[in-house]
């Protein structure tokens, strides 16, 4: 079974999908969809075009897709959700299952703590992906998605048909 | 000229589409696009079809859409801002042009003041566009937005070329 993670963000949206079989992980692919500059609506078309040839390219089965942090800058959050709508429109186009993980979670389930450093993270994604090469920090954090999603649906039992 | 106005919301997503020739305003439709139950991913690609279908049906050349109103509420924040993705992504990837206006641009463009009542709003609706049916709330605020690009491009001499 193949897991994409999404890390959303309007700059930059980290990508990863990882293959799963029983207990074992393997990477698949990693990457992250730039749209810095021009009008909002171009941007997010870039984006949501960026994910759909990812989808094409790697044929996930199911999804996941960080819940953003919802802080105290309301110009900032509502830029994430803007860019947050596209990561989860693509795969739900894609008749794909998605799950949603808060960032805590991910934590947990890849590290064992829910506040380890992005450094601690990075570096239990290495172990369990053998060979990994990050394409940038937010692509890390798409890896890392994708392995506690993995992870919550063997502890639910969740078997995804392809 | 044909501009598509749009209110978003995640429960309900207003749109409404106006003819404008020189400075003569008619009503072309309005309506709203329900989404209110589901997984989230799921209720966004609602929306996104229903947008796709309203650009399909009614072939607008421009597209404007309200500048969400920041509140203090980040978790409605959030919500909006996926709808408001999805709402801007419609448009964009139909290769349209998008107005973006705060709600008190719109207010004052369509009633002359920036603090105008719901209710003084859609009157002013009514008198720019006889004979308008509103389908609800956010379908009146859509079309208040087109009426609004609509103005703001005379304004500015903006030709959109079909």
């Amino acid at each position: 079974m193949r897991v994409l993670g999404i890390d959303p963000g309007l700059r930059n949206m980290g990508w990863g999908v990882i293959e799963v079989d029983g207990s074992r992980l393997r990477h698949v692919a990693n990457g992250v969809i730039h749209s810095e500059t021009g009008e909002l609506g171009v941007r997010l078309a870039a984006l949501y075009r960026g994910l759909c040839a990812v989808i094409a390219a790697h044929s996930p089965d199911t999804a996941a897709v960080e819940q953003t942090f919802v802080n105290k800058d309301a110009v900032g959050t509502l830029k994430l959700g803007q860019a947050r709508g596209i990561a989860l429109l693509a795969p739900a186009e894609a008749g794909l299952s998605i799950g949603e993980y808060a960032p805590n979670a991910v934590k947990k389930t890849v590290v064992g703590v829910g506040h380890a450093a992005k450094e601690q993270v990075q570096h239990m994604v290495r172990v369990q992906l053998p060979g990994v090469q990050f394409e940038g920090p937010d692509a890390a954090d798409a890896l890392a998605i994708a392995i506690c999603h993995s992870r919550h649906m063997q502890g639910r039992n969740v078997k995804v048909v392809a």
